[in-house]
């Protein structure tokens, strides 16, 4: 096997690079990861040149790490670290990642943790072997990133044994001849939804994004996965997530189920927002009698399988092909997935869902790279008169609708996504309120909100810099404030609906094929002066693309029975909160892209608007672009 | 098993239709065909009406046959049909198709045979039970035909069981959803060479010819056939072969190499000459010590695996696709493959290669079809300057030039393909010599061109109407003219080349990238006398090509060792001779084409002539026309 011939090869470079002093106990692929064990961690760490120079030689990413032998027992290190910090620095939780021999401590005040000049932290690292991480404690705890915590951390054998798999497997002989680029639309093209695409060379697949499509709940919603390309689903290199909305992730638990077994690279925010949403919506599927497409084990082999890939660090995923994540400025750790293959032989970047203006909650998307060929963008908001306000502009509106709503006592209800638009919306809605704009009056989260929120918190580095700022320098998190309510449960719910008074519900799905909302809609339809505000894309199919085209009788399904609704509500529209580009954005996006590509492929968008996109900007920009349909197959190289 | 199923619902459409005195003694499939055996053929023959209904009530295509009971020995019944014969009909040839219990009786005087108002025929019928037909002995005969029809007869029951399985697997069950059709470019896109598309709906996939680039003999020249959409080979339903040229075919016995096990479509004729033409191709590679794609077995599991189809015939090639062919006019049996998806779902034609104009060999390609959405079509000529002359001005050329040579003393050296344009250039040669328009002189066929011309002869069905006349009818037969002298062996070969007259040589290979022309070119480049004449396409990187574009030193392999060559011969292009369309052509094709499809895909043909022939048509007829790329797919439905 040639990754035996590898590693001879790098022992070889090993011992040539590294002074003898420093001891090498082991080496290894983990992933994409040269890894180097040693038993003189320190003499490593202190001369980074000797890494640089390995990482060089090796033409791999190497990491090194502490001959596990001078580690501590994780229970024992663990009773010795709450001895050693004081009580006031308020430790939250302490927990141990073997990979790379840290220890992270967060704390309430992690100055405490760490001592004078790092007094305790030194000590730590010398009575335990660990090396200590000190982090603020997130201001909400997350139920979602503990459980996959420890969820890792029960299947860490286990998962050491894939991590070595998808290394033999990355360092795989590869044929000879000619070398090619393609990609095969299995969903997501010329519609929303079900986004998914097969990027083939000669020697690699990887599927980017792998999405349900929730507008058509009566067929399965799932991409072309029964075609060729993509079978048998073993022979697939790996799996690329640009972000953990369903549509583009929804159904990758079903290919666990039907035989896939290679990794999964996304975002750290991205794997435990998939993991909440999968789970959501296996659970609503199970709700509505509706077969689920997988059951939960399928989700946690998929949660094990998780190669987390920070924005701007780059990994291999197949042999040939190396993958960068960008800031996409979509949802909490959205990414532009940045495709280099073959030894500068071509480059691709898909951009997945994006946001090209800075928003309350995130930068704006990355459209500077070292090298782009071929662009693959979505069309959301491609049409002509796809023109959305700014995002002031939309914060007026809601003020206007939440202003009147409420003074005429009525409710107001806004369907939104879990991620994302949520909490854009509740920032708005807490800053309204506290300058006055708006009348006081309690904001209830209902599905997943809450927890979508503590997610936020636990990943500052994704969010935008004010905002981390106000939360950990200034002590402003919008989201602690008490005009927030949480629906956590049937009881509480049932209180809410009956309650007579004038409030804010801010509930899933974001396009009202599903979920709590319902549960408000029905109950609050026929009352006009209640208001439903839509603040997100309503796709074709959906409820919420029939009630926003003025459909006035609604036929619900209750139990079984078909539940007639006459919508007397206010139906309003508040645009300019989308997670995504309009139409100038996205034009303005290929204007000041660098470099400038050779090709655009458009999906993610209705037929008519990828269309219209793609036209405009072969004519404005002299690209060759096209809007490529499911099923179809492009060659770029 | 669903055929289970239909073979019992099909007793019972039988039960109804057939009248109890017809005796039924059994039913299958063979292929697409639904075989009924009876006892009594007789009463069924004599009652067309009821094979009408039930093929109607069964909806597909029905056969009767005799119960093999009732059929006489072979041997013995082949004894009795001499005895029966007088002895001046001069029979040539007696063999018997199971399949259908007919005797097929080649005589040279057929009427003899046939008796008096067919007195001889009823008492064979009677005597043996076998069902005579008579047909006239072909004027030269053919090994290959021979041979085939010998090893069919050696394998007749492994055939049979291969008809039943393809029988059983084209009545599989369906899977249900959404139905689409789609292609995928694996060769001939953007070039001329390895022309391979893989058609597929959601239940099938049919590999329309699968050839080789023989231009590419360094690289093994075949077609994208490690990709995903053809794995595993025996997934595949069924190839469709629309002529015989190696470009079309010449990798076809290496899928029974790789897995593959099912039928070949292809009109009888082109079976023939590919089973010729593919040991010819695998001899030569031996020659050259080049690694052949397969051995002698596969080509004889091609042979055994193909379902001949007449022109116009309909057949199920898969579940959702009939097939059906049509004349090209390219080269003998050279056919247009249409295909009917779905039950009206949607119809594609290839083209394959395709002469739309009258020839001195075939009728013009047919452009009327019931229905047809999507074209495919070749290009070779599809460049805004590839005009062509006239037949009839192509003729004068080659006079010309001929008549200058020969009374300069030179020779004349035509590099041909053994298939096609060497049967016209006979024809022409021919008539010039007999009427005196050229000097009379030798025309020497080296390299399968005279067995190429016997197979010609065993199909005079597909040869235009006024040769069939002018060969059966008049008797005159300008293949069978004395000045028509056969290269069959090395000695011959060596003596010719050192023989001082003047005299004409055709020679394979058309291209010149191999074969006996080489032996002809490396002894007569020298002579300024001589005249190299090309009659058809030089494809890039050929040998051929390189000459044609005014190389005039070139070095070839002598047995390892390089061997210069200075050319100082004439070289000659005589246009019109080419079986493609020229440009002209390929627009009337398409302008009269009845009716006009929705889209058209333009193949086979250099990059830069597929796009002019592509813009030029949906600049002129509307229609949207796109140039695909090797490796891409299009989705049509």
């Amino acid at each position: 096997m040639s990754v035996e011939k590898v590693l001879s090869e790098a022992e070889q470079v090993i011992k040539e690079v590294v002074p003898p002093e420093i001891d090498i106990s082991g080496i290894d692929f983990e992933g994409s990861v040269f890894v180097i064990y040693t038993k003189t961690l320190d003499e490593f760490s202190q001369n980074s040149d000797i890494v640089r120079q390995l990482a060089q030689n090796l033409r791999r990413r190497v990491a090194i790490r502490p001959d596990p032998s001078l580690l501590q027992d994780e229970e024992m290190a663990k009773e010795k670290i709450k001895q050693i910090i004081p009580p006031e620095a308020e430790v939250s939780d302490i927990y141990f990642e073997h990979e790379t021999g840290e220890v992270t401590i967060e704390a309430i005040s992690p100055g405490l943790v760490i001592g004078k000049h790092g007094a305790l932290l030194n000590e730590i690292k010398k009575e335990t072997g660990w090396a200590p991480k000190v982090i603020r404690s997130p201001p909400i705890p997350s139920k979602t990133v503990g459980e996959i915590r420890d969820f890792l951390k029960s299947v860490r054998e286990e998962r050491r044994q894939i991590l070595k798999k998808v290394g033999r497997r990355l360092n795989r002989d590869l044929s000879e001849g000619e070398t090619w680029v393609r990609f095969t639309a299995l969903g997501g093209y010329g519609q929303v939804g079900r986004s998914c695409t097969l990027l083939m060379t000669r020697e690699s697949r990887i599927l980017v994004d792998c999405g349900v499509d929730v507008s058509n709940i009566n067929g399965n919603g799932t991409p072309y996965l029964n075609v060729p390309e993509v079978l048998p689903l073993d022979s697939i290199d790996g799996i690329v997530i640009t972000h953990a909305h369903l549509d583009h992730c929804g159904v990758v638990p079903a290919l666990y189920k039907y035989g896939y077994d290679g990794p999964i690279y996304c975002t750290p925010p991205t794997r435990d927002l998939m993991a909440l949403l999968q789970l959501d919506y296996m659970k609503v599927a199970f709700g509505e009698g509706r077969k689920s497409l997988y059951e939960s084990s399928h989700i946690r082999e998929a949660v094990k399988h998780c190669i987390p890939l920070k924005y701007g660090e780059t990994t291999d995923v197949a042999p040939d092909i190396r993958l960068t994540f960008h800031n996409a400025g979509h949802i909490l750790g959205s990414a532009i997935a940045h495709f280099h293959i073959g030894e500068g032989l071509y480059n691709v970047a898909f951009t997945g869902d994006f946001k090209f203006e800075k928003t309350w909650l995130f930068n704006s998307a990355v459209n500077k790279f070292p090298r782009v060929e071929t662009l693959v963008m979505e069309s959301t908001y491609g049409g002509f008169r796809d023109i959305q306000p700014s995002r002031h502009e939309a914060a007026e509106v809601l003020r206007d609708i939440v202003q009147r709503t409420l003074k005429r006592g009525g409710k107001v209800l806004i369907p939104v996504f879990a991620v994302g638009r949520s909490q854009e919306v509740m920032i708005v809605l807490e800053e309204m309120m506290r300058i006055g704009e708006i009348p006081w009056a309690n904001v209830h989260l209902d599905g997943m909100i809450w927890e979508a929120t503590a997610i936020h918190t636990a990943y500052p580095e994704y969010l935008n810099s004010s905002l981390r700022t106000a939360i950990f320098q200034k002590g402003e998190n919008p989201f602690l404030s008490e005009i927030f309510k949480r629906v956590d449960s049937r009881e509480t719910r049932e209180k809410l609906l009956s309650d007579p008074d004038p409030c804010i519900v801010l509930a899933t799905s974001g396009m009202m094929n599903g979920g709590p909302i319902i549960s408000y809609f029905k109950e609050w339809a026929d009352d006009p002066n209640n208001t439903l505000i839509f603040v997100g894309y309503q796709a074709e199919g959906t409820l919420g693309r029939r009630i926003q085209r003025e459909q006035r009788e609604i036929v619900l399904n209750e139990k079984g029975q078909p539940l007639n609704i006459k919508v007397n509500m206010e139906i309003a529209t508040c645009d300019g909160f989308s997670g995504h580009s309009d139409r100038r954005q996205l034009m303005r996006y290929v204007r000041t892209m660098e470099p400038k590509p050779e090709r655009i492929v458009i999906c993610h968008g209705e037929e008519s608007k990828a269309l219209d996109l793609a036209s405009s900007i072969y004519r404005k920009f002299g690209i060759e672009t096209r809007a490529l349909k499911n099923l179809e197959t492009i060659r770029v190289k």
